[in-house]
């Protein structure tokens, strides 16, 4: 029930005419943000991508095109051609507040039902109903902003990239399921019958082969998938990042991301970042932050104080002591006062989800030290943790006592969790961080084995490469991960590129050189013809998004995301499909 | 078995050194093209992706360093540091031809085994074997620049898009299987037992949506998947570029595509297309080449004789004519002397091909008129046939009598066949061509009804909506294609955006609203809500690049290309999976 456009071409977007535009014939096309009629006057609101034009029809208008304009309701969509002039009541709430169209033509291209959710910022409406009319969801200018924002950080990403003689080229999706790691999502073949592709978990293999191909330096923004239980935040398909260079050590790969960064933020953001950008090695954040993705912007470090009380009466700190467990504490600077025994016990609540046991505490006030450690703690015992952890009246001390991964990882989570609490980060604050010098293995209790905390093909630092036969665990990795505000924007290594140095690691990962071949025959048949030395890095692309645009929600900046159960609520996939087309790929349907 | 950079960092490329950087002190890496060592000196061709150096060891260098030069074979990978200085014996094939380095160090940062195939460029190696090698064959200079025009193509289209106003927008991989069209590729869900994912035939549905969303230009650059089986030039996952435009009718899109095609072969080409760009309906294409993508880089176009032939006493024109069939021809002109009788007998057996029962022909000489069929006709038949066909001496007249189809096809077939035969077709000449007023539908025999020759969305031209009921078989659709030298480069439509048009076009595919609902429910529901006028176009990427890089292959223009069977010679995909894989995703293998 649309008019046609016919002639009518649009000359100005919606958002952009200025008193400078006065006396311009224009032709606007757009959505009806509302219509009131005052009887011998009708005001629309009319909205596009750029903003919002007030139109005005009055009774220079004639009565057929004015009862037109009586029909309008909210979301049809018109075109509407009219002269530019000053408005009498200005409104300062939109750059175009001081205008207005005094329309003499008006086609409604499309009417519209009353629509199920407001396009409106702010509006309070289920997840549910936002992802299910999506279309209408994404009208919100903050949604239009930051699906425009991310189209702008990729061309920023490419503008620099390119400059840098960085080729784009495209990997498959169609690739070959992977050995081990996170769980592929996989294609049956019709052609091969029983055979499988999988979508590709990221382009890793591929962008090393590359390199091999002496293509020299490689990027790619590109969609990759996991088939992983969803936690917040995380999507079945998201995009990376990807780059890969040759010829590098660590020093390049950071030097080239770190100009790129400054970049982004300054272009997208008016924001200046300074490089170098801050490091730290993997060791040192986890012993002052307990976390390998440290958010700089508060303190509350942590402090060790196994050695003041390894003969405590204490027993709970003597036994863990004993045990060759640690007793470490933060300091909750000046914050005393905020923290009833109500609340600490509910920080030892959330501790123990990370497999504490408990939180000692002492309450350091202008009269006093409360503690119930206090009573089984010498004079000296209880002088000396203070003066370690820095205390001072107003400050309140927690402690945990256990192995050192879960007194760190209980005080890392819980330094961050007080933080959110008492509302102490500083939103507009911006800490970048480079982790370096990541530990090459980690010990797999379920495996029995070390495995690759990267992957097998990352660099051990040239200093710890005698130690891969003698102490494995003790060998770092040339690989890095970007940290901003305590979030891993990305990461990356060097790669192996000689393959007597590959064969001892996949040694060391307990592999014989015929499991390796089955695994990543591929590659390592490639590296048997000339490898240059290579490194690269990729960024989560749909995280930095999060970042940039200001949003706790993944599916704020995805234009179709899926729902935690990994669901399209808006076209309804995944769906069941027909037994002809199972058959064609020679599939059945196994739900026992 | 390699040495490391150390501190050794790259300081130019090996194909940019010229006589002006005599003197400087350099450090190149690269991969070894040849080494020959005359005893006293070595000579080694070190390449990368930007060109080859020459690079001398002589007696200056320490005994040490010339023993391992001494060792170096192809394909190794060097890191070299000399001097840049003028070279004695020029060569001239390479921009570099007229320096060299005398190396005064070299660390050999890889080894290479003899590679199964030669790094050069012409070489005949079975495709099998290149594609088995992938990284070699890429390091041929004629692949690594093939990519990087794809890089640079891809970047300047994003940059001319990004001017005018589009925003790239990602849209899903995993999406929900389409009730038809071509087939899908599907994705097992695991987390929703039983149910599919297909992976994107295009994102048509997706954009539109996003013209519902208000975004009012969309563009991509995405991976499309089509599970069909392979002929030349086709990959099951391919690239389109990708655009949707809001408030536009076809010469909007039409306008912004030309300045998008005169900038892409400007600056990856230095090529100057003249825009606008010529227009054929499809019908004037049909009936002048017998093909809605026509090579108009010659002549050869066909003419009709129907009228002429109605009457003749040879049979096979007559009984044409008498049932429906017509009688057409083309003029392969000047090229009598170039066609024995064999040459036409193979000729007839190619046309047969495409459904033809024979091939009539009349060769002019400046002596005769010969031809097999001139006995059946009267001398006026045969001169008002001459006439037609503008014949001349030195002309041979092909013609072909069957249903309009048949016609049309195997001339169209045959006069490129004889183009590409008599080796007519300037490589250098570039037309461009748009195609227009396709037919909206085409009379399926298999499902008995008329179907959308693009999809249901498309807007019918507005004069003919009013046949829609009555004479389906005459509407013609607001859709065009790019074709460029023969071959269809892109193409799109208006799309409709009135729900009441809409119906009618259910209506007349013979589709009841509720089985539209149930194919296209959520789009239909979207457009419920105000939907603006809106059309766009998708450009083949791939073959695109082919032409752009003037490749006969596609696999030639993709990184990791698939076989004809749909398989990775490299990686080995597809591949079986563990039962394990399987059964989370709950499907089995079904061979019977």
């Amino acid at each position: 029930m649309g008019e046609k456009m016919g002639n009518l071409r649009r000359t100005d977007m919606c958002g952009n005419l200025r008193l400078d535009d006065v006396g311009r014939e224009v032709i606007l096309m757009g959505w009806v943000q509302r219509q009131r009629n005052l009887g011998s006057l009708i005001f629309v609101d009319l909205r596009d991508t750029s903003g919002i034009t007030q139109v005005v029809f009055d009774d220079t208008i004639s009565k057929e095109i004015f009862k037109k304009a009586e029909k309008i309701r909210s979301e049809y969509v018109l075109a509407v051609r009219g002269k530019v002039r000053k408005r009498e009541s200005v409104n300062n709430e939109i750059p175009t507040g001081k205008i207005e169209i005094l329309a003499d033509t008006l086609k409604i291209l499309d009417e519209s039902e009353t629509p199920p959710i407001y396009i409106k910022d702010g509006d309070e409406v289920s997840e549910a109903m936002r992802l299910k009319y999506r279309y209408l969801d994404l009208r919100k200018p903050s949604m239009q902003k930051k699906l425009k924002m991310r189209h702008k950080a990729a061309k920023i990403i490419r503008d620099f990239l390119d400059e840098n003689n960085f080729v784009e080229i495209e990997t498959p999706m169609l690739t070959k399921p992977t050995p081990e790691g996170a769980r592929d999502y996989l294609v049956p073949s019709r052609i091969n019958a029983g055979k499988f592709y999988a979508l590709p978990q990221s382009p890793q293999l591929m962008k090393q082969l590359l390199m091999v191909s002496g293509m020299d330096r490689y990027y790619q923004i590109v969609r990759c998938f996991r088939d992983e239980d969803l936690r917040a935040n995380r999507q079945p398909e998201f995009t990376q990042v990807d780059m890969e260079m040759s010829f590098v050590d660590i020093e390049d790969v950071i030097e080239v991301n770190e100009r790129l960064l400054k970049r982004l933020f300054k272009e997208l953001k008016g924001v200046d970042i300074t490089i170098p950008i801050q490091r730290m090695t993997y060791k040192e954040a986890m012993n002052r932050f307990g976390s390998d993705k440290p958010d700089l912007r508060f303190g509350f470090e942590i402090r060790d104080i196994s050695d003041l009380v390894g003969n405590s009466s204490f027993k709970v700190f003597k036994n863990t002591i004993d045990n060759n467990g640690q007793v470490r504490g933060i300091n909750v600077d000046g914050h005393e006062g905020d923290f009833s025994r109500k609340d600490i016990s509910k920080l030892e609540e959330y501790i123990k989800t990370f497999g504490a046991k408990g939180l000692a505490w002492i309450k350091i006030t202008k009269e006093e030290i409360s503690s119930p450690i206090a009573k089984f703690l010498s004079k000296e015992e209880l002088d000396n943790i203070i003066e370690r952890m820095n205390g001072k009246a107003g400050d309140l001390l927690l402690f945990v006592a256990d192995k050192e991964n879960i007194v760190l990882d209980s005080l890392g989570n819980l330094r961050v969790e007080i933080a959110k609490k008492l509302n102490v980060i500083d939103k507009d604050d911006l800490k970048l961080l480079w982790i370096t010098e990541f530990p090459l293995f980690e010990w797999s209790e379920e495996e029995k084995r070390y495995v690759s905390k990267h992957h097998p093909f990352t660099h051990p630092m040239d200093e710890d490469i005698d130690l891969l036969e003698t102490q494995p665990e003790k060998v770092r990795a040339k690989a890095y991960d970007i940290v901003i505000n305590g979030d891993e924007m990305g990461g990356g290594s060097i790669r192996i590129n000689d393959s007597d140095l590959q064969e001892r690691m996949f040694k060391a990962l307990g592999f014989t050189m015929e499991e390796a071949w089955n695994k990543f025959g591929f590659l390592l048949e490639a590296f048997k013809y000339g490898t240059p030395p290579h490194g690269g890095l990729a960024y989560g692309f749909d995280r930095l998004m999060m970042l940039l645009t200001e949003s706790d929600n993944i599916k704020d900046v995805i234009a179709f995301p899926k729902t935690q159960s990994a669901t399209c609520l808006l076209t309804d996939a995944p769906t069941e499909v027909s037994e002809k087309q199972l058959e064609e790929v020679h599939i059945k349907v196994n739900l026992k």
